[in-house]
């Protein structure tokens, strides 16, 4: 594939940003990549493992004459970042980011960008426990949606370059209202890791159960909780503040259909259980039948009798 | 090795019992296997699977001289296939059982079992999303915990002989008290499949998010609890009516701490998010380094651009 960009940055190299720049090598998108991140040690990694060609810590440098800037830092930082840049950036050139938050993102980024500069905000649905520049994977996005949210009136060229860029990097490309997709992310991701960080405190917290008691036993359910709960947790704690009204909206919804479950078990309602338990299996499936899930035993885990290390 | 066991009976097929019937026949841990289920159509699969080396549909018939019964079916029915099987037990023989509830289980079968008979409650804790006699494999109790909860007075040989016996089918043997069993198993497994099986019903109920949303968005970390929410259902309807009070005990707590959780979203305490979310990392840590999980990115799911089916 010939370059679609002469000079991509990327702000910001955690588990996102190198997993760009390992695709983004990978398929020849980019002339020249620079690489930011404010931490020396990280930028020093990133290096290390050979992701860019020119390195940097300071976010203006990293900007000046880039096609592409990516911001894929914690959604937090997203507005300090958005100013910093701002008077560096090249007229014409297309600033995109990979929050799991957009209303918030827009709302902070958009007023800070000049006139003449493309926002085109993006949120690839895809990441896996670990963080930093090591963690990240060229196959990181293949088969996994990318979502982005252009406010009205964003040029449409600039966002068909987003979606080309995506998709080369072997995503699905959808477009959707910044709002909606915060109502969609609060259910399919934000609840989800929110309830799994709370069940592993809880089970750290109790007198009845040791810690390693719940180690030892949680191949019966507990460890597929403590995957999504050993996400980064900057990154976590920024979603939350930034995605509050939907995240407690469908956390009501949760704990209203938790209370009714605990009525069904307090009062022996069998086949009330049976009933939601049976209905379940249904949703798995269309997962994955989306790609989007394996239908491995145990996701595949080892089953060899060595656990890997 | 030497076969430990003359004549095992195994009453139900489904995934543990399964499992347990390669494993025994890897090690060959037993001169011969009845296999027993009470739908014809499961007995007429295990036997096309080569499962065992006698097959019926009479549990009587089944545990006729065998010197090992073990009993993998649903919680629910295990009182009544006590009661069945009580008559014909042979005189020394051992019965044993695979629940994930051992005080409902010892309540309910010790009652029917005739004197000169041993009877040792254990739990395996290992299993996939996967149920019926197809799904069964001998390696799905490598390196995982079997728990005993010998009532008091239970022969020790009998203990030792099922010891042994998980501990040559690859498991990890533990001992312990049955209602601390299900202190341990309420929260380790039983809340954390109610949890996953409740929010998979949320969303499969919004309004505002379409359920082919939430199968293509999934790899946010709803995906994770989709595996366990696809268990059997009859297995865990019976769970939750035999763990009753562990369960809504367990229950309280983790309300309680979501509920702090949900308050801090409000309040916008981002010091007391990403307090919590730093801690739960160790947990995993731990988990990883009892053997009890992988330690490859996202468990180890293939990451090849092509996802199973």
């Amino acid at each position: 594939m010939s370059a679609m960009v002469d000079r991509l940055a990327l702000i910001g190299i955690g588990l996102i940003g190198s997993s760009i720049a390992h695709g983004v090598r990978e398929c020849g998108l980019a002339k020249e990549i620079v690489v930011q991140s404010r931490r020396a040690e990280t930028v020093a990694t990133a290096e290390r493992l050979g992701l860019g060609d020119r390195y940097t810590t300071d976010a203006t440098e990293a900007v000046e004459g880039a096609d592409l800037v990516i911001v894929s830092i914690p959604v937090g930082a997203c507005e300090a970042v958005a100013k910093e840049i701002a008077p560096a950036l090249k007229p014409g050139a297309i600033v995109s980011d990979c929050g799991s938050v957009k209303s918030a993102v827009v709302r902070q980024m958009q007023p800070h960008l000049p006139a003449g500069v493309h926002f085109v905000p993006a949120h690839p649905v895809a990441g896996t426990e670990h963080s930093g520049p090591e963690a990240g994977f060229a196959a990181l996005f293949h088969q996994r949606f990318c979502i982005l949210t252009p406010p009205q009136g964003t040029d449409a060229t600039a966002v068909e370059q987003v979606r080309a860029f995506w998709q080369a990097l072997g995503s699905y490309v959808e477009i959707m209202r910044a709002d909606h997709h915060d109502m969609v992310l609060a259910i399919t991701s934000h609840v989800p890791h929110l309830i799994a960080y709370n069940i592993v405190g809880t089970a750290a917290h109790l007198e009845a159960v040791t810690e390693s008691e719940v180690m030892k036993f949680a191949a019966g359910g507990f460890r597929d909780f403590t995957r999504i709960a050993a996400s980064d947790p900057t990154m976590w704690r920024d979603v939350f503040l930034n995605n509050k009204e939907a995240v407690l909206e469908m956390l009501g919804r949760f704990t209203e259909d938790l209370t009714a479950l605990q009525r069904a078990i307090r009062f022996g309602d069998g086949d009330a259980l049976f009933e939601l338990f049976a209905r379940t299996r249904a949703i798995r499936q269309g997962i994955i039948e989306a790609g989007q899930e394996t239908a491995a035993p145990d996701f595949g885990r080892p089953h060899d009798g060595e656990a890997e290390r």
